[in-house]
This record gives structure tokens, C-alpha cells and sequence, in this order.
């Protein structure tokens, strides 16, 4: 679990009804207005349907769920077995790879061992690979623009549903007793608009690119790690390589003579 | 048909119609000026004359159907024809693909089999391809930045829309109950603006740009199994290259055990 | 002529005239106010002498006519005569080029088929033609960034103006009646500053960024295609190779069969 | 230390808080209001937490302190460092550098002299650092972000406050002795996001970025040295390139007149 | 000296003198306001301290002459010495270009021959000027930046200080009569902080872009023509590609016949 993004949304929602409450239970009562969710929401969301192909709406809401979850496993696993394949492969040839992925669960990494045990051109692996990571990148960016073009087009709402609120007060001046009432109204879907921008829809958008991030560095060091493994490396030159992935602090937790018994499992 | 468009313009249209009139029929017609029309949408579109040459205009509005269609062949089936053509190439030879693509309906394809199948030299073909998809990109892009050029201009006319109207509200303040209905006038055009803006030509522009990608992906596609097919490379290979195009979900639809009888008449 | 450019600017001026009079000359005569003009445009324009060589301001001043002129010749006709080079290099030797340039009026085309008569090596007059298209390109880019430069200045001076206009309003509202008339001439500025902006300034400059785009599309056509007759490329390779630069629909126009007797006088 | 940011957080303070008081204290404390500080810090802060992973948070507050202070070694030193290791590679063979990085405090150029020493492949060598470089400044990149990231998030949540106080003061306009003040509470949040934005974070994300370009900086005059040792290139050649990362003015105290005894101890 | 800079500078100050004076010197004297200083220059001052270290501000503050000089030696000149030393190493050799640049003022032309005359190899030659040129631009770009940086804070601390004027006034509103003066007070620092963003920082900032731009074109013609003369080219070749860096027009003053005599002392 991803404690920040929790923390971050109900302390940040308690902070925000106190702050309009200011004490007491109507004045937040105050605050709720369904036709300025209809403007807002309703609104900013029909232009995102004209924005964006309906496949596209299940995905990035899909996606939302990875604003929660922290990877589910590390660089140090990673090239901790990426150092012995390496091993077993100059040991006992790259065909003994075969038994170390049957277990395996990431099918990335499957793949690319598949790729090399099959003998395939490493030219060609690499192209594949890449274009397989590519790939991914752009369908994670997919949903981060998804929820970055409703974090633009929120206050947009916003500021459209509190001009018609502003032209409807402008209209009916008679009774200067409404103005305010009528104004606080008119200023809720920029209030409903910027909320849903800086307090979720842009905040989740980044938390996504930084997952995204963390998932594409992982691939690319299995990739040259698959490479290494292929071209026959010395396990040695594979660890330094790919600990150079890793921030100084957690290179530590990696090397040949912490292999035995780790088994990473993916 | 795009149903998200279609939903997206409908709902839209409604939801705002709806927050406008507030329950009453003659507050919604208050939102209608015949000067604000001509001051926003009139403005605006005698700038985007200025801004572009005619040509462009004819271009950009045929451009808008797109918005309101989906892709009308998938890349399960590309993928599945490409990886047919590079078996019947390895079985017949490379002349045997002039059959196969008489009858296609498409001409990207078309013109990239005839050039291998009248030997043209790889990378030149290549380099044909390549152009041809650069400025199909163009054309593409040349009309998305149509549209987000008003998206731009449309609010700056609208705000200017609203200045004009606060200026001549000034001048005659002499009678303080026209102050407000003359304010709700001046911002008509702010409103009228924003809308335009953020409620069609802005997704409308994001539409095109993503018809754009996936019509792009297609081609590029195409270009790989093109040049695949012409270096007789193994139809497993060119299968596993084109499946790295597809997410890892639609994997699945591609394989040469169902190409007999798909049959794609692009 | 570019026909856009001037029925947006004469219909652009009487809609706005139209939206400021809003029926009454008097009204209209409002709008005018010297001390906002020397404000807005004499304020920016001061800016941009600080911001631009002198020599930039010349140049800039003169780019705007290209603003109002179409191409002078299409892409159709330079793909017909370079093919048309192509097909009498090939007959009769590059030499016999030297005659059908003579009479060329296209510097650029000129100086390469010159070059290439001359016996250069390719790579050379790739390299010299390119060097010229990217300064001619940077020159254009020159003109463009000049009028978006004001266009950001301009509005910017109009809110200076505006906030110098209420200052000086503030400081005298004994008598009430002049506070709204004050506050009307201050908005003025905005008003020129948005309007030289919108409706001037960014369109221009963004018409001269697609000319610019036009004449180096052409100059690269020639490129391509002075490389090729120089490399001595089959004349119908030549013709598919440039053709892949047009738009689908306007290659009809274009082929070996139509080049008797067309004769590009450029 | 560096002084700069020592000297602007104080004087800029001081300058801010004379500001706000107007010359009386009870003003100054005016400006103080635990419920906004709750809206723009706290709101911030929890956006903030959704937005990043919590160990993007340690180190972020971690990085804050490279704002204060200067580089530790100049490039002069590494220069003339780099120079001396090339003459006595030249002189003694690679293997006698072995000692003189033993006592060598910089990680980065011990770990690079030290591949060399051990024969890697020169492509290799580059390879392993310039990795290493590009990890260090995405470090680097992610604490300016995150710094950058609370600098568009305070303003927002600052406005967000400003809302919220103007819709409660607007539904109790009932006593309009009380509006002016509640409206200046209102404010109060947009002056907190204003200044925690330009006055800290903005100026700490732009101070780390300078800091990190000085630290890439000096790992490549450090890549391309140890590269140059490794080639046995002629020591007078070797400073040369170096002293072309310098500016002019200070390339006269590099020379290899001056290594005697300058020792760098890094 | 730079004419541009100079007359805007000059005239655009009365300009705005006599908008804010409106025909009265005692209306120029309320636009005076200490304290708005102090906020205004003096809150972004500190804000650029905390941003930029301390020699950065010496550099950025001498780098303003540049925005008042013009370039004291031209394209033209450059491409006729250097044609003259392509023809005379030609003649005489690369080790006769030892007399002429022994009295060249421009430490870059000297470097560069002098690494030919010592018959470095081309590539290196390449190399070293090419790193120069790179770490020339990025101190010009270093020194825009920081001009830019304070356009940007400018303007932000003068709304920093209007929103504190603002609630210092809403405090205080008992007298209705001081409402209006303090606002006008309260809007002095967004007007200061306006000019200094859009009529000095931005304008010299751009300016000081414009003169890095001259200045590395120079050189890059340097160092096109140092190749060629290293390279043995024939002057007429050299000549060509030179011109290829001037704007048609300018052409016109260069070749070799106008090369006796001119004899370019830079």
C-alpha cells in the first residue's frame, strides 16, 4: 500500500471540511450544492467524453488503483537475480535459464530469457524489448495525460458554472440581500473545479507518472541485464553494471556473495 | 461512430443548458445575445483568418468527423494480414503478394507491397514509407493546431468581449439599477468564450490528436511487417515483433493459428 | 493575395467597431484615447526596442507583407520539373542541366543544380544546401518570434496602463459620478493591448511561422530531388520519392506523363 | 555556507514582516491566522503526499540543505588533478594510480580510476559512468521537482482558502462592519501561498538545480579526464581539453606548472 | 553602442512618466512609495539570492552592457580572413598562419589555428572549440536566465505586496474616504513589479539571448572555417560554405576578390 496517497486523502479532506465548516455543522451544509456538482463535475466530464475515446475511461480509471500501491518488488531483487542468471548461464550454458523462468512471474523478463534461450539475434531482443517498453511507457502516459486533461478541465468548469452564477445574480439585483447568498453560490464550482484539480485529479496524475517511472527503470534493467546474460558478461562486470541503476545508499544490499538463497520469484 | 463524442456533446449541452435557465425558461433565453455571438465567435474566427490561409479552414472543419468516428480496422487484424503475407511470401515468393493485395482497400499498404514486390531496394522503401507517414503526421497535427488556435483565441475574444461591454457599463452609471443587468451582458461573452473553448475546440483538438496516434500506430505497423516481409524474416518473428505494438491484453486475438479465414479487405 | 488575411482583417475591425459602438458613434468615439495609445502601443513598443536590434525591427516590419501573399509556386510544379531534370540528366548528362537553369529565376534551385553541374561532391552540396535552409528557416523564425514578442508585451502594457488608470482614480473619488468614467479609460489600455494581441500581433506572426513552413518544404523538395538527379536516380523513383511530400490528393497533378510542356519558370 | 541563501531568507524575512506591519505590531499580528496556515500548509502538504511516494519526502527535506551550501572542491583542483594522474600514468604505467586514488575521498573518481587500472574496455568505462552520471542528475531532478511541484500547490491551496473565506463572508454580509476584515482573513491564505511559493520553494528548487548542474559538471570533467588517462593521451593535450570546461578567467590557475603540491585530496 | 536599447530605454521611461503624471507633477509624486520599493525590489531581490548563488549575481549584473553594445566586428569580416588564411596555408603552407594571427585579438580564432598549425588532429581541433563553444553559450544562457528568473519574481512580490496593501486596508475601513488612497497604494507594487518584469528584466534578458546567438554564430563560422583551412580545402569551397552563414543580401561583401586589403584585426 502506498500510505502517502491514503494519509494524503483523508487528512487532506478533514483539513479541507474544517476549514470550511470554521466550526459549525450548517456552515458546511453551506458548501454543498448539486447543481454546482452538475456544472463542475457533470460538465468537465462531458467535455473529457468528447476528449477522449470511451476505452480510454476504463483504463484510467483502472489506473487509479496504482496511486495506491507501492512496486512489488525491488531493483536490489531484480539485479540480484539478473547477476545469477549470469552466473548460471556461463556455469552451465543459457539453455539452464529455461528452469529458472518456468517459476517465473513476470512475463517481461520471461520473454526476454525466452528470447535468448530460443538463440534469437540479440540485436532483435533488444528490439523487441524496447519496443515492448516503449509501449508501455505510452500506455501509462496514456492515463497520466487522461487525468492531467481533467485537472485543466476542472477549474475550467469551475470558472464557467461561477459566471453563469455571476450573470443569473447580475440579472435579479433587486433584493441586495441575495447578492452575497447568490455570489458564495456562484464562487462553489471554483471552489468544486480547483479542488478536484490540485487536491486529486493533478496529484494522481503524478503519482502515476512516478509509478510509471519506477516500472519503466526496472524493465530497462532487465533489459540490459537480459543482454549481458546473452553476450556471456562476467557476472562482475553485470553487477557493476547494473548497480549503477542504484542509488549509492542501496548498492550495498546488492552483490555476488548475497545471491545464495535469495530467489527472487517474480 | 465515437459514442463518447456523441454522448459528451449531447449530456454537455444539456447539463449547461440546464444550469443556465436555473428552472426558468426566461432566465435561459437571458443567455442568448446576438452581440455577444458576433463580438466572441465573430472575432475570433476573423483572427483565425489572419492566422491561417483559407485551405486550412476547409481542412480543419472536414477535420472534425473524426472526432465523431472510431477506427474502422483494428491492428489485431493488421497484425494477423502481415504475418499472412510474410507466410505466403516465404511459401510463394514476394511477386505471389501482388494477388493478395489487388483487392485491398488500403493504399498505404497497397503502395508498400507494390514497391517490395518490384524489388525496390529496403531501405529506400523504408525511407518512402517513412515520408509518406511523417507528413500524414503533419497534415494531422496541422489540423489539431487549428482547432487549439481558437481554443485560445476564442476566451481572449470573449474577455475582450467583456472589457468593451464594462467600458461603455461606466459611461452610464447614472442609473444604478442597469449596472447589473449590464454586467450580466459584458459577461456573456466571457462565457460564451470559455465554452467554445473548453467544451468543443480544445477536446475536439485532443480527439483529432489521439485519432491521429492511433492511425500513425497502424502505419508504422505496417511499415515494420512491410520490411519483415521483404527480408523473408520467419513469420514467428514477424508475429512477435508486431505483438510488442499490441497492449499485453490484446495479445491474444493475434496468432497464426487464427489467421486462416480472417482475411483483412483493407 | 492571401484572401484570408484581409477578409479577416477589414471584417475582424467593422464587427469590432460594430461591438464597441453598439449603435451610437458618440459611443464609439468613447474608445478613443490618446494617452491609452501612447500607454499600450508607445509602452510596448519601447520594450521591443530594448528587446530587438534595431536592424530586427526593419526586417520584422517587412515580413508582415508576406502575411498577405500566397506561395508563388506549388509543390506540383517543382516535382515536375525536378523529375523532368532527372529524365534529361539521365539522357543527355548532368551537363546539359547548365542550360535549364539558365533561365531559372529560383536562386536556391540555381545554386544546387549549379553545384552539382560543378562536379561537387554530393555530401558537400547536401551539406551547403542545408546550412542555407536552416538560416533561411531560422531568419523566418526571426520575423515570427519579433510580432509574438509584441503580442506578449502589448497586453502586458495594457494592464500597466490600466493599473497606472486606477491609481490615479483612487487617489481622487470625492465625487463619485467620475469613478466609473475614470475606471472605463482604464480599462482602454487592456482593451489595446488584448485587441493588438489577439486580433494583430499573434496571428501574424503564427501566418508567418506557415509560410515559413511552406517555402522550407519546398526548399527541401528541391534538396531531395537535386540530390537524387545528381545520384542519377530513375527518374520514376525520383517522381515517387517527391510525390511522397504532397498531400495524397494532390498527387494526380503530378507525374512524368504531364511534364512535356509545363516548364516551371521559377 | 552558501551566503546568498543565508542572507536572502533573512533579510527577505525581515523585509516582508516590516512589510506586513506597517510600522505597529498589533498589524504584523494581524497577518498571523492558524486557520489559513491549516488550508495552505496543511492543504498543500496532503496534495503533496498524494502526489509523491513518502521516500520522495525524506529525501526532498534531506536535499534542502545543498541550498546552503557552496561546492566543496573547484574544477580547478579536479583539473589539475586529472592532469597530474595523466602524466604519471604516462610516466609510471596505469597500475601506479592505484595508489594515488587510495586515499582519494570522492567516490565517483575512484571507482572510474580504479575500472581503468583493472584494463576494463575503455566503451565499457564511459558506459559505467556516464550511467552513473545520468542517475545521479535524475536524483538530483526528482528533490528540484518535488520542490517545484509544493511551488504550484501552495499558491493553489492558497487560493483554494480565499475561496472558501470569500463564500462564508459572502452568506453573512448581514453586518457589513465585519466584511472588510473577514475579507482580509481571506486573503491572508493567498498571501501565505504566494510567499511560500516565490519566496522558498521556487528559489530552493531553482538553487538545487544549480548545484546539481555544478556536480554533472564536474563528474564529466572527471569522465572525460579519466577517458584521456586511460588513451595514455599526452598530458599537455589532456589539460588543454579540460581547461575548455573553465571559463576564460579562470583558466589561468590550471597549468601543469602549478600541480606540484596542489594535491587533491577529493 | 546599441541604439535600440538606448532610445527604448530613454523614451519609454517618459513615456510612462507622463502616463502616470496625467499632466500634473503632484499625481507623478503619488506613484512614489518607499515601502512598495522595499517590497517590490527588495522581496524579489532576496528571492534571487536564495535562487542564484552569490557569483552568478556579479556576472548577471555585468552582463547588462551587453543589451547596450552591438557586435564590434562582423560575419563579413570573419569569412574573408578566413578565406584569405584557407588561400595563403594553400600557398605557403598552415605553418604561414603563425604570422598572421600573431596579432589576432580574438583568443578564439588564435586557439583554433594555433591547434592546426601544431598539426593537432581534425577531429580533436573539432572537439575542444566545439566544447568551448558549448560552455560560451551556456554562460550566456546562465546570465539570461537570471534575468529572466527576477521577470518572473518581479511581478509576483508586486502582488505579494497588493494583496498585503489589501488587507491592511480591509482592516481599517471605518473611514470610507481613506478606502480608495490605500488601495492606490496597495496596487503601487503590482505596477513596479510589472515594469520591472515587462519594460527592463524580460526585454534585456532577450536581448542578452539575441547577442549570445550573434556571438555563437561567429564562432561556429570559426570553427567551420579553421576545419576547412585544416583541411586543405580550396578557398573558393571555403568560400561557398561560408556564405551559406550570411543572409543572401549580405553576400554580396564577401569573396575574394574584396580580400586584398581588408585585413581583419580582430
Amino acid at each position: 500500500m502506498d500510505l502517502a496517497t491514503i494519509i494524503g486523502l483523508v487528512v487532506g479532506t478533514i483539513l479541507i471540511l474544517l476549514g470550511c465548516a470554521g466550526g459549525s455543522l450548517s456552515t458546511l451544509l453551506g458548501f454543498l450544492s448539486l447543481n454546482s456538482v452538475y456544472i463542475t463535475i457533470g460538465g468537465s466530464f462531458t467535455a473529457m467524453l468528447i476528449n477522449f475515446p470511451l476505452e480510454r475511461f476504463v483504463r484510467a480509471f483502472k489506473s487509479v488503483r496504482w496511486a495506491f500501491f507501492t512496486q512489488t518488488y525491488s531493483l536490489e531483487e531484480i539485479i540480484n537475480t539478473l547477476v545469477r542468471y549470469a552466473e548460471k548461464a556461463r556455469r552451465e550454458g543459457l539453455l539452464a535459464l529455461e528452469d529458472e523462468i518456468a517459476n517465473s512471474s513476470d512475463d517481461f523478463l520471461k520473454k526476454g530469457i525466452q528470447l535468448v534461450v530460443d538463440g534469437t539475434d540479440p540485436e532483435l531482443v533488444k528490439n523487441i524489448l524496447e519496443i515492448e517498453i516503449g509501449f508501455l511507457e505510452e500506455r501509462h502516459n496514456e492515463n497520466k495525460t487522461f487525468w492531467e486533461a481533467w485537472g485543466t478541465l476542472a477549474p475550467s468548469f469551475g470558472l464557467i458554472g461561477t459566471i453563469i452564477g455571476l450573470i443569473q445574480m447580475l440579472r435579479n439585483m433587486d433584493d441586495p440581500s441575495t447578492v452575497g447568498p447568490a455570489m458564495a453560490v456562484a464562487l462553489l464550482t471554483t471552489l468544486y473545479g480547483a479542488l478536484m484539480a490540485y487536491f486529486l485529479f493533478n496529484p494522481i496524475a503524478a503519482k502515476l507518472g512516478i509509478r510509471s517511472q519506477e516500472e519503466v527503470m526496472i524493465r530497462q534493467v532487465m533489459v540490459e541485464g537480459i543482454l549481458s546474460v546473452q553476450a556471456g558478461e562476467n557476472p562482475r562486470i553485470v553487477e557493476e553494471k547494473l548497480k549503477s541503476f542504484l542509488p549509492p545508499a542501496r548498492r550495498e544490499n546488492v552483490g555476488r556473495d548475497r545471491i545464495e538463497g535469495v530467489g527472487l520469484h517474480v
